[in-house]
């Protein structure tokens, strides 16, 4: 496998795995100083944004996603990613998980030699 | 203006025009022959899955977009685009317009010295 196109796997399973584990510093190491997140009828979230919201969620909820990689293209130090995300929500107290899935497209830039989540729109949608 | 860009907003103007006439061969000119349209809660649509789906919808309806472009970023042969959409539709006999906003996330790959849509994502949401 391509060297740049491993590295961007390595980032998309770090970021399911750090986000189980509500470890936003790690998350934070993977995002861009500009990442922009978007989702469907929502405001454009930047990195101040998306602090506020997991540190927000993890107070309530652990979040664990199962990905598969569709297509990731590199060229230069710009990169995409499309993947099909299933996302399960499960309370921390009571209630029922929740399950959220579809796809994602997400834009990496190669900062400083790593590679960094810059834009992801987000398409994912409630389901059973 | 970077003249890779001017010519990434000439497709995305060129597109909206040639969505409101109905332009079929010319939508299919500024796509690659592999692309991809995701949205969310659906399934992605290829090229023959977008050709059937704007033909049927051309029967129905008027389609006008207006765009807002956010960013466009080129490295090599390969583009993205933020962009932002708000969109009319008004059926070709009666019923009243429905309205449809919110931001994609576009790639653009290089092809024999153009630009084209190779992958999309469509985070547009209906409101009014």
């Amino acid at each position: 496998m391509d060297p740049d196109e491993h590295a961007i796997r390595n980032v998309i399973e770090n970021w399911a795995r750090a986000t189980t584990a509500g470890d936003l510093p790690e998350l934070m190491n993977m995002m861009a100083d500009d990442a922009i997140f978007l989702s469907p009828g929502q405001e454009p979230m930047d990195r101040d944004n998306f602090v506020a919201g997991f540190s927000a969620a993890m107070e309530h909820m652990r979040i664990e996603a199962r990905s598969e990689v569709q297509e990731i293209e590199v060229d230069g130090d710009l990169a995409y990613c499309w993947n099909y995300l299933d996302v399960q929500i499960t309370p921390r107290t009571a209630g029922a998980s929740t399950r959220r899935f579809g796809h994602t497209l997400t834009i990496f830039h190669r900062r400083n030699g790593a590679w960094v989540i810059a834009r992801d729109a987000n398409l994912l949608a409630s389901g059973v």
